[in-house]
């Protein structure tokens, strides 16, 4: 897994996108002690309110870490920036990359680390030393959160259920499956990079043993019911072992984005189909509660949605964005 | 997807397991056409009954590729194998390797490589060019094997199926999705070395469009119900967008192999699962029939266990090594 250092100078290229700002946002939502600055070139209209700072400015305030949380059109990086990454790596400065593209296979790069004490790490890479899942009962409790889609929360909801927890004074690890997540807690798996041999194993060292009190909260990723992502959501929900998972949802949606005619159906059912196949793996499982999105909703109020989908499911459905989540932390703690 | 040169010389090293020699049992028993010889070293005691010949015999015979097929302990080739990998790519043979070692990055293959017209085919690789899974449904029809366990006959099943088909003069294709398939059927995808991202899609690239009166019988991995495997069975099973599925049993077992406390329980309860799963991109999908091993059955005649569990599933159920497949493929074409 990786481990990586802060604070961070988070790099923004000429992005003009806010969509594609969404890595660094989240680090500045989730984690600002660790976001020192923020690295713009002169086209970049995206402003994430941090100071901005030069690769040398940045060194001189403590900087460890530069992060390419950017998603440019295509995944590529520009030539230009090049130069600005071999002067991070002779300022020994770690790069984080979130990107496709391999940098330390560019060849000015490849030189530069040779001379620097720096390196770049490649978030896309899961760990070498994979293997395939057990089944093997772990100590400690899980809770992993799982979509109706791509886009819907996982993170997010994964994200507040910890820092809840961690408010009561329970105890509680973040456990980060995708590149935003890793970057937030400074360590994780990207589990959809993994060979799917290995996905459920992955999801097993994700999560070791731990204390008996102890809660991993899971960061989920696509939906088991996806055409296209349900072979990572089933790994990753095997070998996750949940005790409990959390239903994410966006309430204007009712087909999966980019994938027209797939329904997203009863929450309820997707509920219950995630259950029947948690079973295997942890035959205790069960539904703590439904996470909503309730921000784009226009036939009827978030509050009207919840109340009536909470009635329909027998579950505490919450928009983690609205309000907090107690009532789905109460539920899993008293499930435990 | 890989396609090959045949007849096949058939590399079994200093193999002593006859359990370790299945890949090349399984050419000799599916494709004795391909087979010209075998070349074994003075320790090997594994014999398929076919004519010994070094490599420049094979090649005045004219093998065109020579299949490394064996599982040798650990997954390693010895170092005194090198120097006939040599030989074969110098006489123009190309080198079929099913092994996790990449031959082509042995120093001295490299090199025999760059005089050579011949090439290493790497059965592990998959494609380059994969994508994510559409669900977009495409012509023709599609049989997928599924198994409650591995090694329980999905590879068998599916080449047996496929044969009964043509015998009927039924439009038929064998897809393979492991490397003995891809070796027996000469092209295909090694469907558990794919990222977990691309599995559903890979599947959708092995049978892609076809007749409408065509069937492709897909070759299952792993089993849905298997805390290390499911992953790849589901990412499979949606790609596939199977018309029928058949389930693959081996009948003297109760836990998954190596599994300990994983029951297979109830096969009728294993269909129903996989039918439920497979609904997502074919709601048209229908089980037909159980593909049984019965040849370790100890406490009831093989007959009396296909009647019993046939009363039970209300599915035919066969024995492919006993008897013929006629009964699930009668099943099949009538559903289409």
């Amino acid at each position: 897994m990786n481990n990586f250092s802060s604070p961070y100078l988070i790099f923004l290229g000429d992005l003009q996108d806010r969509v594609n700002a969404k890595t660094g946002q989240g680090l500045v939502d989730w984690c600002p002690e660790k976001c020192l600055a923020q690295l713009r070139l002169p086209t970049c209209t995206i402003d994430l309110g941090l100071p901005d700072m030069t690769i040398q400015q940045a060194k001189q305030a403590g900087a460890r870490s530069m992060i390419i949380g950017i998603a440019p059109v295509g995944g590529r990086i520009k030539q230009e920036w090049i130069p600005l990454f071999e002067e991070c790596l002779r300022s020994s400065i770690d790069i984080i990359n979130g990107l496709h593209t391999r940098l330390d296979e560019i060849p000015a790069l490849t030189k530069a680390l040779k001379s620097s004490l720096a390196e770049i790490v490649h978030l896309r890479t899961p760990p070498e030393n994979l293997v395939i899942g057990t089944g093997a009962k772990r100590k400690g409790k899980r809770v992993l959160t799982i979509g109706t889609d791509c886009g819907v929360g996982k993170k997010y909801t994964a994200l507040s259920l910890h820092r809840t927890l961690e408010s009561r004074g329970v105890k509680s690890t973040f456990r980060a499956t995708g590149q935003t997540g890793i970057m937030i807690s400074g360590s994780g798996i990207p589990i959809d990079s993994v060979v799917v041999d290995f996905v459920s194993g992955a999801a097993e060292m994700l999560s070791p043993d731990n204390d008996l009190d102890h809660w991993d909260v899971i960061e989920g990723q696509g939906a088991l019911h996806h055409p296209g992502y349900a072979a990572v959501s089933l790994g990753l929900l095997h070998g996750s072992q949940p005790d409990a998972i959390v239903l994410c949802h966006e309430a204007s949606r009712h087909e999966l984005g980019g994938f027209p005619g797939y329904a997203i159906g009863s929450l309820r059912q997707r509920v219950d189909e995630a259950l029947l196949l948690a079973k295997m793996t942890n035959p205790e499982v069960r539904c703590a509660g439904i996470s909503v999105n309730t921000a784009w909703l226009t036939d009827s109020s978030g509050q009207d949605y919840l109340r009536m989908l909470s009635h329909e499911t027998q579950l505490p459905c919450v928009d983690p964005l609205a309000g907090d989540l107690s009532p789905i932390v109460d539920n899993l703690l008293m499930q435990s």
